[in-house]
């Protein structure tokens, strides 16, 4: 039985438990929530040791970082390591996105270590293993596609992204529509030309049900991908995208109404003027689902600083009501991260989703501002670096150059404001 | 004659001409806004070599960057080494803060070598000479005060911060408001310690219209300073803050009357919740003049990447008005700044100041942008690298793991979705 059923049957469950305690909401807003569908809980029973992870209306907001091996760079051994990076850097959900080497090996070895909630895109191995044994993706069958998705979940993949709307209408929509970058979703590229070479139709969206059928039995959340979704600014909100979203709002509510969890995947490259309505959009449209957006970002201009674009991006969508933060890489655009761009990526996600917790009245964010802003004032700098949300890096910088007067730091020195005027408001207070 | 006089008299300048031109503006609405007090221009006569900045309401917005010794840390080559990096990574205005070794000789040298405008905070000199001359900062004398800023102005200094709103009604109201960090403005702190222990009224306050003579013979701008802008975003928008802002708005009325141009400087720490309304309150309270924020940080619990928390600011508040930003480096609140946190702090403040110019729709903004997702979605790698903020990192990034087909990125290799559906796109235009 799904979340949802149990929900509904009134059961409260192991994993509501963990995350209204995680989250320090009572376990009946999380049993409503997820009735509504506002909520979701990632956490496949098959998956060993995971940590059952909330995402959605009145949650923290959450931030997952992709991992993976592709074609040209193909190591078990680093996506490891950048697994465990992510996991110590404060990810809260991560994604094996590997399309290179021995994918069933690499999916298998992740969810062996990770304790956090796992997701991929089945169709990437469907599609790569029709290539290796078809000659051809489009060689690839429908069964294919579902054998993988029950294999995976079977196997403790805690969601999956399936790219459901876009179909042959909505790529219809798009056709004349005159997109600068058409399709930058890998998923959705695979699918278009599938259904293009083969005449047919999206087979996640004409066999749904199927998906649903092996959603349910697996507990599994269904993440509704975005194939459509802009790949630059000059896109954004376009026909192409809204058509999916629109579809998506459907699939969305008949997965409720077969008790499967859903979350919808959203842009992408959106410029700031245009997030709060992409927001407002999706929770209008998708009936509250949880939105787990791609960044977005921002501006176009700065590949290699794509952490910083999609970090001022993703802290205003999660302002607006985003709720799970996709990581972006400074590699993004350029190369397959490397554990390094994995670190900083997360820590980026990570920086903009707290803050658009603050935004958005979580309980406990601004608290933590509070505490470490204290600390600053009476210049306690171990108990400051230490609330820091990277003490290390925070204590390196501090270290590599060291004031005479130690309570102070070597931006003002003696000059210290804070310290120079502590006995004026002291001496008020007092 | 100052730009505003001449403005007022019909007389085009050759600095309007040159932001004009340099801004792609009808220089009729340089006049205009000059006489307005929505735009400046920074380029003091007696800088030699100095490239005129226009500030203000249609201008692109601008990005300044701190450089400066401190007591801890005193190299005046160190110093021109960040110059220099500043300029090359991009920054329009540079600003000395010096307050360690011979501020005089560093501030020279700086002006010599810099062809962008340069501003200062010259009570920093004055308190520090106050210190080394006459052994406390209490010391110093008003004409000490006015003395520096008349000397720094006679040499080539484009435009001065000046704690005018700090007055002794503005520290009254923020006694009693329990702020979390009290004072973070060094020359804030400087002033209040000089008022409290003298019993007098701030001296940028009483005579003010000392200033604007200063200011009007030199044609130089005065940069309202907020000497009470909150320390962390506990205490965002507080009465203190607001008090110095309406004192600001009278101060920068009276300046615009006496032809001296004016700017206002703003926080500092704000959450994203509060960063519109706060844009709003200066327009309004100061009638429109350009404002030149510090930031804003939307998080304290990030030392060590505040570059990210300002970039997240410092785009919202561009994209709700703001005109002027002034970067962070990831050193804030932890050291002064070396040589590449100088460079990682210019370019993440112009990534926010052109996503903000992109929201507020300034002509040539997204269009650089779209040509660069043009040359992406071709897989004109060489172009695309080129069109990059920094095109020196985007590169080494590629370099670093070239993939086999050389029009392709590590990221997806031969299953690039741009790729991929191209025949299909490409078919369907044809």
């Amino acid at each position: 039985m799904t979340q949802i059923i149990q929900a509904k049957r009134g059961n409260i469950t192991r994993e509501m438990k963990v995350v209204a305690k995680d989250e320090k909401v009572p376990v009946a807003e999380i049993v409503k929530n997820l009735i509504d569908g506002t909520i979701i809980i990632l956490g496949n029973k098959k998956h060993e040791g995971v940590i059952p992870v909330g995402i959605g209306k009145g949650l923290r907001t959450k931030v997952n970082a992709n991992i993976g091996t592709s074609g040209d760079e193909v190591s078990m051994k680093g996506e490891i390591k950048k697994l465990k990076t992510a996991m110590k850097a404060g990810a809260d959900v991560i994604m094996d996105l590997s399309t290179g080497g021995d994918i069933n090996k690499i999916r298998r070895k992740i969810l062996e270590k990770c304790f956090l909630p796992v997701g991929t895109v089945p169709v990437y191995q469907s599609a790569v293993e029709a290539v290796k044994k078809k000659k051809a993706l489009v060689n690839m069958e429908k069964d294919d596609i579902f054998s993988v998705i029950e294999e995976q979940l079977s196997e403790g993949v805690d969601f999956v992204t399936v790219h459901c709307g876009l179909t042959r209408d909505t790529l219809e929509r798009v056709k004349n529509e005159g997109r600068i970058t058409n399709i930058v979703s890998r998923g959705g590229a695979f699918l278009v030309e599938w259904m293009i070479f083969r005449d047919k139709e999206n087979p996640f969206y004409e066999d749904y049900d199927r998906l649903l059928e092996i959603a349910k039995k697996h507990d599994a959340v269904l993440s509704l991908g975005d194939g459509m979704r802009p790949g630059c600014i000059g896109d954004s909100t376009d026909r192409g995208q809204v058509q999916e979203l629109v579809l998506l709002g459907e699939l969305a509510q008949r997965a409720l109404e077969a008790g499967v969890q859903v979350m919808i995947e959203g842009p992408g490259h959106i410029p700031i003027h245009e997030i709060q309505a992409n927001m407002l959009l999706e929770k209008s449209l998708c009936h509250g689902a949880p939105f787990y957006v791609l960044g977005p970002i921002v501006t176009d201009i700065a590949p290699g600083y794509d952490h910083i674009t999609s970090a001022i991006g993703g802290a205003i969508a999660a302002a607006n009501g985003a709720d799970f933060l996709c990581y972006v890489t400074p590699s993004e655009h350029l190369r397959l991260p490397t554990e390094d761009d994995v670190r900083e990526g997360v820590i980026a996600a990570r920086i903009a989703a707290h803050a658009g917790d603050i935004a958005k009245g979580i309980p406990g964010a601004v608290e933590k501002d509070i505490e470490l802003s204290k600390m600053r004032e009476l210049r306690k700098w171990n108990k400051q670096l230490k609330l820091a949300i990277d003490p290390v890096k925070a204590r390196s910088y501090r270290r590599r150059s060291l004031p005479r007067e130690r309570d102070v730091c070597t931006m003002c020195g003696e000059y210290c404001a804070i310290k120079k005027v502590e006995t004026f408001f002291r001496k008020h207070k007092s």
